[in-house]
C-alpha cells in the first residue's frame, strides 16, 4: 500500500488574495491537489501549482449540493492516494465552515491533518469599513452567529442571549432571514435604531455596503438586490462608520435609507 | 508644512510569524516607523525595514502603561512628520484591540489610515489544537469576551447571555478573572463538568495548554503557573480536543486534572 499524504485545511479569508496568511499561500504552493469551495475567489485558486489537480465542491444556495460526506470521502480517498491535499474554504475552517467535521474523517482515517486558520468575513469587513467589532464603551466583546439554516428549518437561536446591546452581533449567511431575525431582536428589547452595516462580497472587487437601523435592515436589503453572501453587522459599533455622511447617521434615528447603498 | 504621511493599523495575529497576512507583510515591509505592542514578537518585528523607527508601546500588566492618548499622539506626530508608520497590534486590531480609538485620533487630525486585520487568538488556538469554534451539534455560535477589567473595576458581563450552551465562549484575558467567570457561569445553569481549554502564548514556541472543567478551571489554571496571556475556551466543541488523551476526557466528568497539563 501507498504511504498515505496529509490534508492542509486551509482558510482562504474573506475574499481578498492579500488577505490569505503567508502559512496558508507555503500550504497553496504545495498542494497536489485542492478541494475547494464556491466561495474561493479564481485568484486565490490561481496560486496553487498549475498541475495540480482542481476538485471543486461548492454549495451553491439551493442547488444540489456535494453532500459532506461526500466531501469527506474525497478528502480521504486523495490523501489515501498519497496526494498533497489541500482543502480551501472561505473565511476560517473552524468557524462556520465545518472543517472539524473533515479532521474528523481525516482522522479516523490515519491521515495527517494540518490547519491554516483564515480570516473571516467579520474581520474583513470590520477592516474595510473601519467598523470595529469591539469598541469601549460601545461593544466589549463579539457574537458571531449564523443565518442558515439547515435543510430550512426554522432558526433556532437563543433570542434573549442575543439580545445584548453591549455586544456586536454578526450575522454570517443571513440573507434569507434577516427580517425575522431582525423582527426577534426588537422583541427582545433591542432598539429599532439600532444601527445595521450590511455587506454582500466584502472585501472583494464586488463589494456592496448597506448603512440602515434594525426596523428597517430586511426591507433595504432585499430592496438592494445584492449579489453573494452578505454580512451583518448589528450593534452600536456601526455608528462610527466613517464612509457614512453625517446626514446618513442622522437619518439612522428617522428616516427610510434606501438611498444609502454605497457602490 | 510637510505633506502628512500615512499609517497602516496592522494586525500581527497571535504569534505565529506564519499567521501574518500577506497584506500586513506588504505593510510592515514598507514601515519607516513601526509602533508596536509587547505581544508582538521579535521575529514579527524584524520583518520590518532594518532603518525603520522602532516604538515600543506595551502595556505590561499592572505595570505604568503608556495611556491610550499618548500611543494617539505618537501615531499623529510620525505620520504628520511623513513617515509610512505601521502601527502593529497582536490579533485584530478591531477585535479588543482600541484600534478604533486610534483610527479615530488619526481621522480627526486628517491622517489616512488602512486596516490589515489579523487572526486573532481564538483562532490560532483553534487551528493550533484542532478544537473548532463552531460545529454541528455542539456550538452554532461564538462568542467573544474580555475578562480583563478597567481600571481593575469589577466584571460587568451579561453572565445570562454568556451562559448559552450552544454557543462556544472564549475569553480573552482571563487569567485573572477566571475564578468569577466560572462561577457565574455555573450560577446561571452552565454544567460543572463543561469542558475548558486554557492556552497561554497560543501559537508560539512557548505555548502551554490545559484541559479542564468549568469547575476545575480557576484552581487547574492558577497551578499550572501560566506564563504570557491565556485564553480560554469554554464549551462542549473542547471534547474535540485530539490530542488528549482518552482517560483525560473521561475524567473531564470524573476528577482533577492537575496532570492535564500539557508541554
Amino acid at each position: 500500500m501507498r504511504k498515505p499524504g496529509q490534508v492542509f485545511l486551509v482558510g482562504a479569508g474573506p475574499g481578498d488574495l492579500e488577505l490569505l496568511t503567508l502559512k496558508a499561500l507555503r500550504m497553496l504552493k504545495r498542494a497536489q491537489a485542492v478541494v475547494y469551495d464556491r466561495l474561493v475567489s479564481p485568484e486565490i485558486l490561481a496560486l496553487a501549482p498549475p498541475l495540480a489537480r482542481r476538485v471543486p465542491v461548492g454549495k451553491a444556495p439551493k442547488a444540489h449540493p456535494v453532500p459532506q460526506e461526500r466531501i469527506n470521502d474525497i478528502l480521504v480517498e486523495l490523501a489515501l492516494d498519497g496526494l498533497t491535499v489541500v482543502r480551501l474554504k472561505g473565511g476560517d475552517p473552524l468557524v462556520f465552515g465545518r472543517g472539524s467535521e473533515e479532521v474528523a474523517a481525516l482522522n479516523a482515517a490515519g491521515i495527517p491533518v494540518e490547519i491554516a486558520p483564515g480570516i473571516t468575513a467579520a474581520q474583513g469587513v470590520a477592516a474595510a469599513t473601519g467598523v470595529p467589532l469591539t469598541h469601549r464603551g460601545l461593544a466589549n466583546g463579539l457574537r458571531l452567529v449564523t443565518g442558515h439554516c439547515r435543510d430550512d428549518q426554522p432558526l433556532d437561536l437563543d433570542w434573549s442571549g442575543l439580545a445584548d446591546p453591549d455586544t456586536t452581533l454578526v450575522v454570517y449567511m443571513g440573507a434569507a432571514n434577516i427580517a425575522e431575525i431582525a423582527t426577534r431582536l426588537i422583541g427582545q428589547g433591542m432598539p429599532e435604531s439600532l444601527p445595521v452595516l450590511a455587506v454582500a462580497s466584502g472585501t472583494t472587487p464586488r463589494e456592496r455596503r448597506l448603512v440602515s437601523r434594525l426596523d428597517r435592515i430586511a426591507d433595504e436589503a432585499s430592496a438592494a438586490q445584492f449579489f453573494g453572501p452578505v454580512l451583518f453587522v448589528i450593534g452600536r459599533v456601526v455608528s462610527l462608520y466613517q464612509s457614512c455622511p453625517a446626514e446618513v447617521l442622522a437619518m439612522l434615528a428617522t428616516r427610510p435609507l434606501r438611498e444609502a447603498v454605497y457602490a
